[in-house]
């Protein structure tokens, strides 16, 4: 992902390796600013995934992974660093599946550099591919939205959502993005919009309600990305998702969704078997450290919401673009 | 309105006259704390105008007619009075209404205080039967859903929105409100969910792009208030309005809108003629008076949106509850 620094434009990636170290963009100073660190102790990196120095299902993949090489130039044992390196967020999957993937491949005599640089170079490989096909459905001139942050800071690089944004505008394309702001942790205006401004798209912040009022303007696209897909292919997205993929459908706006094939669960029959995590209240009733709300009066803050699939008007995967009937073969083209 | 403080409940308007003097609730201390102020000079209610001591257009005409009875009180020339209390928020028309109002009665000899509080009384009785029409769609074990704040503070008591379930609630009903926090100057948290606890009223507040979360997990009633009403019936409200009836549509849910019929503008035929409030991109960009977005990321700040008629399923006022096919007959009822 392009990052405007005093000294130019760099390319970075959320999370890589380094003269030796793990280096990471320290998301917790987004957007206010860029800060690289770097950690040469695998525990160290267990810490920064704990604190949310980089976040996201692949970025923490990606920072276990480059963890266990760590681990393993130092001559730790790879069980203990298996099992630190875990501990540090118990419910990311991303997080266990590269553990597991690099501590086989270290067992087996791989290169720990060469090993960990290829499990961020397929994540990153995965989107690159979404990009490309996301992005034949965007022409000039097109007015597009997106919701929450489905980004390269959350995928190591290009992201899910942005992938299609990234590759059309790199392509000369010339486009407008409507980032909704996203409550009640505003991941739209402070990563998306972050994001959109480092690369130079032309972009605007809007609040969640705003999004009625832009799609009767003209919006032409909209993507998002997805925390799960199932079997039929409902999906769950940050809170907010189902409101606009509703009112796109009044407006009848194309809505897809972009995500790797390892977000489809076809384990999962339909989305009413996604249990919703609840969030605290304070994320809603707080800003700044303060109570922003009346005593007394309690929140709800449900983390993600479900979008039924005819709501969908496709997906967009490494494999190509498929349409909910056809969601089946996501998995046949791999 | 009920209000709680350590002494206990009290009923209290948002502008009221007591002892020769004009008092308000500082509005700009809650949800906070309740602080009422007194005025003894005309020119104080009009800075108490000026900075949002009490806000809500009938509210302001309210205090305004106060401002004029303080004014005939003391002796002051009425055309000044008139010309500084129309100076205090140059676009309100309920301000303008009110000080005409109030300049006619007191040149015809009127009695200031009985002037000023049949001004005021006017307003709450027709917020009284906008609830008692209101409050016949309530029933018991419902579960409603609000935005922003139609509520006593903003109408001297009672208010729009909220009338219907004050009453419903006095009258023994119990349900359940969803009060969505309204970015991005948040009135439907700081405002409503206030008024609502104050009340006693069955509350939560959920993040603006909850609403299709919830709707789908059952909502049984919506009213929100009204800024204008068009002769079509298509209306305009606070920015997240349309995003809510367009959801409520695609559930099957009850869309009401509740207003006086002052606020019908039979002179404008449709909400395509109604000019949009652009506000300062900093509202949706600052908290705390810090920013909180990109540096350089643009946001735009549209404060009201326009929900066409045939989203909505009936009109409360002070004359009945209307179709917006018989919109027409609301004048004829008066």
């Amino acid at each position: 992902m392009k990052v405007r620094t005093e000294s130019g434009i760099k390319d970075l990636r959320a999370v890589w390796f380094e003269n030796g170290m793990v280096m990471m963009i320290d998301q917790r100073e987004l957007p206010r600013e860029v800060v690289t660190v770097s950690f040469n102790d695998y525990l160290e990196v267990a810490e920064a995934i704990r604190n949310m120095t980089t976040r996201g299902a692949p970025s923490i993949g990606a920072a276990a992974a480059y963890g266990m090489c760590l681990a393993s130039l130092s001559g730790i044992d790879l069980d203990t660093a298996s099992k630190d390196l875990k501990a540090a967020r118990p419910t990311a999957n991303d997080l266990f599946y590269a553990v597991d993937y690099m501590y086989s491949l270290l067992k087996n005599g791989s290169d720990p550099i060469k090993a960990a640089d290829g499990y961020a170079d397929m994540i990153v490989s995965k989107c690159t591919k979404i990009g490309e096909h996301g992005s034949r459905l965007i022409r000039d001139g097109m007015r597009i939205m997106t919701h929450c942050n489905a980004g390269a800071l959350a995928t190591v690089d290009m992201g899910t959502a942005l992938a299609p944004m990234r590759k059309a505008w790199a392509d000369g394309k010339r486009f407008f993005v409507y980032a909704s702001e996203t409550r009640p942790r505003l991941q739209g205006m402070q990563l998306t919009a972050w994001e959109l401004g480092q690369e130079g798209i032309d972009h605007a912040i809007i609040p969640d309600g705003a999004s009625a009022y832009y799609m009767e303007k003209g919006v032409d696209l909209i993507i998002t990305g997805a925390d799960r897909i199932t079997a039929n292919g409902d999906f769950a997205n940050k809170i907010g998702t189902f409101d606009k993929a509703i009112t796109a459908k009044h407006f009848g706006i194309p809505f897809y969704v972009a995500a790797p094939v390892s977000t489809f669960d076809f384990n999962t029959k339909t989305g009413r078997d996604i249990v919703i995590e609840q969030r605290s209240e304070k994320e809603v009733t707080e800003m700044c450290g303060m109570s922003i709300a009346p005593a007394g009066s309690p929140a709800f803050n449900p983390a993600f919401d479900v979008t039924p699939a005819e709501l969908v008007t496709g997906f967009i995967t490494e494999n190509g673009i498929f349409y909910p009937k056809d969601i089946k073969k996501v998995m046949n083209n791999e």
